[in-house]
């Protein structure tokens, strides 16, 4: 179980159109090898936005302050072969600023942590819905 | 800014309805005096769920794993005069689990942090649209 957190600053563009952003969380969540369930997007004015990419292994979550040039990043994946600060490569190129603060938040995991292989097995399934609840 | 972790263990609810989840995150927002500005629920079969509250000040989400008898929780604010362990009471009462992990994790705030004053008299000016977005 990965808790990623990351809070980027000197944002060029933490302006961004939230569309924008909500693509490039997809594109993260396609290298973390996740699979996407639900998302939200909240836009704020004049501008900035929060949202949310809920996955079947739990979410990602961007929230922009363009007034402070910053953005706050969060990976929260049941994937034990996740690599978060590369996966999130498309947001920070998009943001175009620097990752000045990440840490790993220990969580407790559901059990066991998820090797690649095990959770590609049971997503092979077709049972998506159950990618939440793998025995431990 | 605070973000307060929360991992909640031994919950005897775990596998409690998403809506009922949700009102309890409602709760918990009115407890930190938090402004919700949108909600998303994605259950799991067989049971267990993902649900983020966004607020104007940053967003709640709870994932729980009923298999485990666990739950995560997040409580994400810029309100400095949150206390995010006595918030999420509701939660608790509901999941009726333990607290056995919670840490606050720094975060690069959007410039100062806000006075509980300096929230209130943004919110009062009607313009909601505006809270994520006071002077630092």
């Amino acid at each position: 179980m990965i808790h990623a957190i990351f809070d980027v600053t000197g944002c060029q563009h933490a302006d961004a159109d939230p569309e924008a952003i909500m693509t490039a969380m997809h594109h993260t969540a396609g290298r973390l090898g996740c699979t996407t369930r639900a998302q939200v997007i909240e836009p704020f004015q004049p501008h900035g936005a929060t949202c949310v990419l809920i996955l079947a292994e739990s979410h990602i979550t961007v929230s922009t302050w363009p007034e402070h040039h910053l953005a706050h990043i969060d990976v929260f994946t049941c994937r034990a072969d996740s690599e978060p600060s590369q996966a999130i490569q498309p947001l920070l190129d998009l943001l175009a600023g620097q990752v000045t603060n990440t840490q790993h938040v220990p969580r407790t995991p559901p059990g066991s942590l998820l090797s690649s292989e095990a959770l590609d097995e049971c997503l092979a399934d077709e049972s998506p819905l159950q990618t939440k609840y793998l025995p431990g």
